[in-house]
């Protein structure tokens, strides 16, 4: 299906002065579709809210939302992804409050990961890219990635499903593309992410949930010896729903029953 | 004048996928041209050849020298602007060797800084964004400047003609948009950028000629207290050339010797 710019079907970005592209000034997300649905939309809108008020930009939200059911509709089934850049750029980093933001909605087909991920679990790789600590873009899904470009290149090896992240002091944090949770005497537990990390949707929800199922929810900074001591280890983001993680260097993992648990909340939030 | 994508007079960009949009994926560089001429070129390219070795982008550098020089000539007088992205993405972070990097030249007209910074120096507005430690990115020009854009937003008063910015453990590292030197004792001190800071063409240029002037130079950590003691201060980069910093928080420095001396050579540098 063809992109939109603004509302209007195109092919490519209208103008080359656009901020995304000049310093990646903006943020995208990317939305699960199923039956002409965006799922789990309040909780992506609520994320852009929030990032566009830490980034200082000023978007039509109501227009966004709208925009965002009708590509969605169209879609019907797929990933939808936003991204709303700064828009143009005047010369050099400084910005105007009146600079319009651009909205770029692109799909894309249903992702195509092996069942197993889910049914089994996967291994994950010992990324050697740190996410340097930076609490003003902490959270956000911004689109200033290089760091997760990386990190992605450091292994082909399709054995690995995914990356673990740590920051520069070697605190536990996420997955290249996915939230990291641990199991640990029946309850959760999440990385802090006020210095670095991007706050997943899927994250939020399951933190939500398992809050009213009465599971404890700690989210706090994580060590290596407490990943070490997890009972269940498993990954989340709102395409593919919750992977358990199996192996992390010499550390493996049952697939729990907690995670078992929760991968049925996130399957029905990612159904319609 | 028109910009330029892969070598073609365009006026948007070809696609919607394309890396540097998505994930602020690429390079660029900011290069002054008088009388037809890319000025700097030479470290220019070394800077993007670096840049590009460290992302493990294969571009075709020949082919990029080329098409500077012949839209430099095309331009006449101005600042030109490359923009070198990854190209387009496949499904998520990851990327092919295969990837062809896009190339995108920009022309503006010269910048127009009032002559009085250059003449009487300019005052250092204190900004509160700290640039994040991250050594696998520091030194480039890289395309993920959320932080730039963020410092240059704490100020909008036209006495502050830049702003310093500290690294998050208070080095004092560079300017939003330009390098910073100190002068002490006759010899010159600007920051290490192994942690993070953007490895400017004219620092670069200004370390060369000052080695062969026999001016001694220390590439170190900065504290406050260092800059605090220093006798003279500048600012520099490959558009505007030299400022002398005559102020910053409850700090004042003379526009000194060395700073007129290096003045000089940074004009000799951006003429033809």
């Amino acid at each position: 299906m063809q992109s939109w710019v603004d509302g209007q079907p195109a092919s490519a970005l209208a103008s080359l002065k656009d901020r995304g592209l000049a310093y990646g000034d903006g943020l995208f997300e990317t939305i699960a579709v199923k039956a002409g649905q965006p799922l789990l939309l309040d909780l992506h809108l609520q994320r852009l809210a929030h990032g566009c008020s830490r980034l200082a930009m000023v978007a039509d939200h109501t227009l966004i939302r709208s925009e965002l059911l009708a590509y969605a509709q169209a879609m019907g089934e797929g990933v939808l992804k936003l991204i709303l850049t700064r828009g143009d750029s005047l010369r050099g980093y400084s910005f105007t409050a009146e600079a319009q933001p651009r909205r770029i909605l692109q799909a894309s087909p249903a992702a195509a990961y092996p069942q197993a991920y889910g049914a089994h679990g996967v291994q994950l790789f010992d990324c050697a890219t740190r996410l340097a600590e930076q609490p003003l873009l902490a959270g956000l899904k911004h689109l200033n990635r290089l760091e997760q470009v990386i990190a992605r290149s450091e292994w082909q090896d399709p054995a690995y499903a995914e990356g673990l992240m740590r920051d520069t002091s070697g605190r536990v944090i996420e997955g290249v593309f996915s939230n990291l949770f641990l199991v640990r005497d029946g309850g959760l537990i999440t990385a802090d992410l006020q210095r670095c990390g991007v706050a997943g949707v899927m994250r939020a929800a399951l933190l939500t949930h398992a809050g009213q199922l009465g599971i404890p929810c700690q989210i706090t900074d994580i060590s290596l010896a407490q990943l070490r001591q997890a009972d269940e280890v498993f990954l989340c983001n709102s395409v593919y729903g919750i992977w358990p993680v199996r192996a992390f260097a010499d550390l493996s993992w049952p697939v729990g029953p907690l995670t078992r648990k929760l991968q049925g909340i996130a399957r029905t939030l990612l159904d319609v």
